[in-house]
């Protein structure tokens, strides 16, 4: 750190701004210590378009579709910054950078100026013309053809992304787009990520990440997949690389570019500071919970459950999301894993599997029914539900990247209890992360820590149970909007106020380091379901039974067949025949 | 028939007493066409002591015991009796018979009068003193030991079990007696089944039926087990056959004796009139359905199922409960199978998996949750859930015959509605129907016809899914009393009014033969579901994952060391450690 930025520091303040599915969210930093004096939410108007084209046509979406539009991005920034300034009672004028987090892989096809296609009016009814958010999974056939392609060319950029290119990343939707509206893909001078995008519209430049271009653009060794590749997919696909992604790259902290006179207006900040090159919203946790160095596995525990990890060295681990070199932090090589359900295999069994008395009870003790059900899961011994249960309602991400797969609960008596299936839900999960865990560090990659961010690190219970079945020190991250305080770190760095992430993340950031520690006793109790829970693991998702992808076919085809013969209506059940 | 007998028969009546594990209910039945005139029940003051010895010292009881006061037995005859000959309007002098069945094996140890060993002063207080009912499972050691011994000797009777000899049957709980109270066991003169027992105190001798000796008395080709086996067992178990159990074996629907003038007194009946040879709920329930023949599988199905066939030959079926010759109805060899868990897992869900708002939902359309749930999942095409389930949640008694065994669901995501779990449920029980009948057909027993009595055949939906999943006509019995009915067809037939129990049932008994036919393109989808099922049925029931017995031992371990412990609290889960 220069004695300058030291001084600069001192009463200097950051924004960091985390544009989240639904949302973004501003919170004001003071750069000397990381404090939050201020933070704001504006809900995306048009937020998620996932049945019809509603900012348009109203015209109807197919199974799979998930669009958004770009100008709610920008009503983020006029609406949630300003606010959260004011919540500070700060003054704009001490405001010397802002960064921005965002959900990945999000695209936006936009003209040479950055302009969004969907903003041409000629374009406005055409859903190809949106932004295809994370969650856009309609481009799946696309992405199986990328891997079927890549395993038998063996590329070698394949084994960096655990063996299998998500539907969800760049090539395969820019191939949809191709595929399915040629006349958008002809008229799109540039395929930019959403992180990336919001940059360009704060600091007047395009410049890409290293991050997404990495995790999401299959930028591996200094390039992306070849002409000979692409052209293999399909002729016309060849050149998409140099036609649509072609842009600068550059490395997490740096500066994209300074604020321009527009984006001010919008924010009511100074034009000219300085404006962080865009990041991913759960890699921008780990500076925020200074959880940087190798070993330290941060997961972002919600709904789903993310897990990034840097490490010094490259290894290829099987059914990882993606490793990248400078993905998370400059320097090392950031990895990432995932669970694809978590919190919401929990909150579907309290909504679906959970009976009147129970939820009288919790409501009589003032309890949420979630933590009604986990003080009583809390109550029994390891083991005395004699159940297991397989955490893939919402498929696997990892190791097995196979979203044909789907839950079990095994074990279950006439003497079974909601809070016993509860119970088993959350080792379920817990035992999905000991297996990315153990994984990872038979790949090379050794964790020493894992780092809780995320909702679910209020259920103390929970946290201990991850200590205890993966035998590791549990600490917790200490701020309740980890995404934008990382963001404001990065903010911090671009402005110059510390020489790197690592730096500024020392000061900003923290957690609780080691909150639970495991209780040998119990990490022995659960070796034991864990070691049934991998058995079966191995069984069902490892090609021993196929049942889940069959039953999964055999539901398409009844429900696709019970709908095209139009209502469902129960078969005629009258008795029939004589009375003997 | 004799034509003096048919005269009789004209005006002629009889009763049925049906002894379930609650409660004793009586039928008065014409004898001339089945028709029920009236009935009455009454419950056992002491129903089931299985916590504590409540008829005398209040006593706690160890797990998994189960007595029963004989003398509760004798209150149904003094009340049950009269009440349905007062709600019959019927001249007690009508009467011409009175038949019994009971539940099956429940033991009592008497005197050589039958005077049960715990109406004496001194065995009062002593818990072996009592009936031991059916579901009296502290045996199971004792069983153990019977079937390792058996199968190190290569027994011929064993097979006749399908390989394994139950915890609840003769030889278990006698030799669970001898080990645990010698002195009872050396003051009991006779080891009785409670269906004999009923019969002596009507009649006023002692008869064995040929359907207890054989399936819960290892009687099998004239004898059984020998000396040399018993003594192998314990030494002074070598005489147990000839000590306890000598007593004349009787043919079903032969009269065991004429009422005595003390049992005229507790019923009202005329003194003299035919004693029916004793028999079992289930077995008799075939004649009440008219249904005797081979091929015609009776299905009693309640809170678990009981399979009854007829067939002219002598098959060994794997993990059938049993055959005897002559066990059903003589002539023909009588099989029994059965699935532990049937409708007790509807109830089981019903109570412990279903949401406040279906509760409500069922509450407002005036529907027992059960019919909620099944018009929900009725309105389902087949294979729409996307699950597969496993009905053992109470283990499993046919075929694969193991208590161990426990329950699964597969396929669950967060789009899994309670009328999908409820539907896959449901047709989990018909797969392990469908298991049974085609292990019957294909150890040379074929089914044509199944034919369902009990409670669960007002659920019409399941009726057909039923004939559906396993390809056959389904028929239903017409009585709603039907084990009552059937005792009182053995009953016309020990008074002579028919010339034999299959010429009775064809005019007392009845069913709606054919009532639900199988749909062939249902049948067709289920074969897809039901692959799933037996593969799983396979793996988890035959040795290629023993997952499900390890987590029976894990929770036992676990439960037991918590108890041992006292009071479970939940582990402190403070977080603890700096903040870094």
């Amino acid at each position: 750190m220069t004695e300058q930025s030291a001084e600069q520091g001192r009463d200097a303040l950051v924004i960091g701004v985390d544009y989240g599915t639904l949302s973004g969210r501003a919170v004001v930093v003071r750069v000397s210590d990381g404090a939050e004096l201020g933070s704001a939410e504006y809900a995306y108007p048009h937020a998620v378009m996932d049945r019809a084209l509603t900012a348009s046509a109203d015209e109807p979406l197919p199974p799979d579709w998930a669009l958004q539009v770009p100008a709610d991005y920008v009503d983020v920034l006029k609406n949630a910054v300003p606010d959260a300034l004011r919540a500070a009672g700060a003054d704009p004028a001490d405001v010397i950078g802002i960064g921005t987090d965002f959900t990945a892989c999000t695209m936006i096809p936009t003209l040479a100026d950055g302009t969004p296609l969907n903003e041409l009016e000629r374009f406005a009814d055409r859903p190809h013309a949106y932004v295809k958010l994370w969650k856009h999974h309609a481009a799946q056939s696309h992405a199986d053809r990328i891997n079927e392609l890549a395993r038998e060319r063996g590329e070698a950029w394949l084994p960096r992304y655990g063996g299998l290119i998500s539907s969800e990343w760049q090539f395969a939707k820019a191939l949809q787009v191709l595929e399915e509206d040629r006349e958008i893909y002809d008229a799109m001078d540039r395929w930019v990520e959403a992180a990336d995008w919001i940059v360009w519209q704060l600091g007047g430049s395009y410049v890409r990440d290293a991050s997404t271009v990495g995790y999401k653009g299959i930028y591996q060794d200094g390039a992306h997949p070849g002409t000979d590749f692409l052209g293999a997919l399909n002729p016309d696909f060849a050149t998409f690389v140099s036609d649509k992604l072609d842009a600068p790259i550059a490395p997490l902290g740096a500066r994209a570019g300074r604020l321009t006179a527009e984006a001010a207006a919008w924010t009511g900040l100074t034009e000219g500071i300085a404006v962080a090159v865009g990041n991913v919203d759960a890699h921008v946790t780990l500076p925020a919970a200074n959880a940087v160095d190798p070993g330290q596995m941060v997961l972002i525990m919600g709904t789903s459950t993310c897990h990034v990890v840097n490490s010094e060295s490259l290894h290829e681990v099987p059914g990882m999301c993606g490793v990248v070199d400078g993905g998370v932090i400059t320097g090392l090589y950031g990895y990432e894993a995932g669970q694809s359900g978590v919190g919401d295999i929990f909150a579907w069994f309290v909504s679906t599997g959970v009976p009147p008395a129970y939820v009288a009870q919790a409501e009589a003790a003032g309890q949420s029914i979630h933590a009604y059900l986990t003080d009583l899961a809390a109550a029994q011994p390891i083991g005395g539900h004699g159940l297991v249960a397989l955490d893939w309602h919402s498929g696997n991400r990892s190791v097995l990247v196979d979203h044909e797969l789907s839950g079990l609960t095994l074990g279950q008596t006439l003497t079974t209890r909601p809070e016993d299936i509860y119970r088993a839900l959350l080792e379920s999960t817990a035992f999905g992360t000991k297996t990315i865990v153990d994984t990872f560090a038979a790949s090379g990659v050794p964790i020493t820590e894992l780092v809780v961010a995320g909702g679910l690190l209020r259920n103390r219970f929970l946290m201990q149970m991850y200590a205890d079945v993966t035998g590791l020190p549990l600490s917790t991250i200490v701020s309740e909007q980890g995404p934008a305080l990382g963001s404001a770190i990065h903010a911090a760095v671009a402005a110059g106020a510390y020489p790197d992430v690592r730096a500024a993340a020392a000061v900003m950031g923290g957690r609780v380091a080691g909150a639970y520690t495991p209780d040998p006793e119990a990490t022995a109790a659960y070796a034991e379901l864990y070691a049934e829970y991998a058995a079966l693991h191995d069984y069902f998702g490892r090609g021993g039974n196929d049942v889940m992808r069959r039953l999964k076919k055999i539901r398409r085809r009844a429900l696709g067949s019970a709908a095209a013969e139009g209502d469902v209506a129960a078969p005629d059940l009258e008795p029939q025949g004589d009375l003997v």
